[in-house]
């Protein structure tokens, strides 16, 4: 098993994917890398985590989850490889990883230090390439972990809003707005599909299975396909219609 | 053979088509999925119906082409496997593969209903990545066709205008303008390249060989890649330059 | 080794760069298209020939490199391969190729005419997926070079702006401006990190070996990962930030 995916806020306009690529391929030509999405706005760490998070589990087990959103590249913040009991991920130790990392059995974690895994020379702007994509594609090798560096026992983790539960009231916010406008928030999707949810001034709508459940333009929630509820509107956009943004407290009732 | 076209209106800014390849991967780790393009407009299912029918001949026999646009998710609108003499074809029943579909001779037609082939558990809204995919990727594990469900003999077809002749006229319309803002017509290209194309109020121009026999900024009519009449500017943006939109009439003399 | 490079103009909007790729597969299922950017400024050779001059040696050896960026399509132009010690080059003969050319050792330049390399039938707006995705893809299947075409001595070059040095001072300009906003110049990054880079009436700025060595919004100048001197904010966009543009004159002293 080969799979690597990738994760950045690299653009696609440029040819940071690609070299990443050619990096990985020059390490291993029967890498299959996939991406994930490269258009995480530049430096969001937090979209970045919640991206991976919303989709390493679509693949299968022993794939390699590469994320590479790094504002502080060059300085000394650590590589990280974590092996979970299903999964390898590989990406600066910035949060990046830290929203799918609390949802895995974590087996081991390793500061990468051995610079015989990268790719030489090391550009000071441009790990991606020099550092992450290398070293991912070793693990498709099957190398050593005890030969990637020094292990930890711990990496840093985003400050991620929990919602909160007030009697039959839970409260939570916005953490997401994807490509069609539909809103995503903090809240596991419940079990049952009634209840009315709520964005406080904005839009107050009811839980349904389906889009179609509402006309045309009118909003719903929905247990989304990352699992968490969603504040949408059937064959719309339900952020520009409802003036919905991140942050944006959620209630359900 | 076991590559897999995808053509989605599900973007690249999210994890939407990680998560269908993915899924993909998860049933055939061999299988190769190819992007058409995921930026058709939300819910367009005549661009994605017209932006595969332009590309599937592309690739070779045995192929399964992908395509997802599917404002119907979680409705019950069926899911579709076609099998053509050359081709396999998966999707939601609602037009979307009927472009296609009418330039080919058709084998057998199954509305896919075993549950074996989807990824559990199935979401409302994200059937891309629990339904299509999955279904797609065991094609190209040679599954038995009477597997999948209930085979049919017809499906949803897109109401697509045709050009008209009246005498040595020929009308039709404009049906999709593309990233070089090049007008493609409903009008078969035809084998001689001349005679007088007009857009009535907007533009009128001649039939061109390429487009280096206009003068830069000048407009031609042109035998476009996808097999029909497009409307160009040599080095311009026929559609900006001449307001050109979906639907426009187009009279070729 | 069947790798495939692609750099375009064609976008990801439409079913082009499927298709390019769907033609590859089709001479040899068993290459392997990886997408340098589509997202080249239509007809931009430059930025074309920039991207891939700034990629290509990402990848293996004997990768094969398709650049096109053809706003001559249809017309006489010639196609070019190109092998030099380390890999082949496939493109229009416009100069796309030519700043990665000038930095590799040339083996031998083919203008391509064995129409048996091409897809037929060959449209006149498309050579992409008509003569230069199946010619890079009977590349990956070893044919004999002397089969493609007539050899040649030369190629397009582009009229490449080099840098001046006069005295302790070096001049040169902005060439290419990245997704996140980093302003690259023509002038090869100096093994020292010190020094005063100066774009004139814009911004100054000295050289920094990571981005984080000014405060967050703060410009600096840094080694880049291309191999150039680029103009940066750290956390920011320094061609918003200074209104910096392509020719925009680069001082180092």
């Amino acid at each position: 098993m080969s799979i690597i995916t990738l994760t950045t806020d690299f653009g696609t306009r440029d040819w940071f994917v690609g070299s990443m690529k050619g990096a990985i391929l020059s390490v291993n030509p029967h890498a299959v890398p996939v991406d994930i999405t490269h258009d995480i706005p530049p430096g969001d760490i937090r979209a970045g985590a919640f991206a991976l998070a919303a989709s390493y589990r679509s693949f299968p087990r022993n794939t390699v989850h590469l994320a590479v959103v790094d504002p502080g590249v060059g300085s000394p913040r650590a590589a990280l490889v974590v092996r979970t009991s299903d999964y390898y991920f590989v990406g600066p130790d910035n949060g990046v990883l830290s929203i799918a990392l609390a949802k895995e059995k974590i087996v081991e974690i390793w500061q990468v230090e051995n610079e015989i895994y990268f790719r030489q020379p090391i550009s000071n702007t441009f790990h991606g390439r020099d550092v992450f994509a290398p070293v991912a594609a070793h693990l498709t090798l099957r190398i050593l972990m005890d030969s990637l560096g020094q292990q930890v026992t711990d990496y840093v983790q985003l400050d991620w809003p929990k919602p909160q539960v007030d009697g039959a009231l839970i409260r939570g916010e916005i953490v997401y707005i994807d490509h069609f406008g539909n809103a995503i928030s903090n809240i596991e999707s419940p079990e049952k599909s009634t209840g009315t949810v709520r964005v406080p001034d904005k839009v107050e709508c009811t839980l349904k299975q389906f889009y179609q459940e509402v006309p045309s333009g009118q909003p719903l929630a929905i247990a989304g396909s990352a699992g968490f509820l969603e504040i949408a509107v059937n064959a719309g956009h339900a952020a520009q219609a409802y003036g919905l943004k991140l942050g944006d407290v959620v209630e359900v009732m």
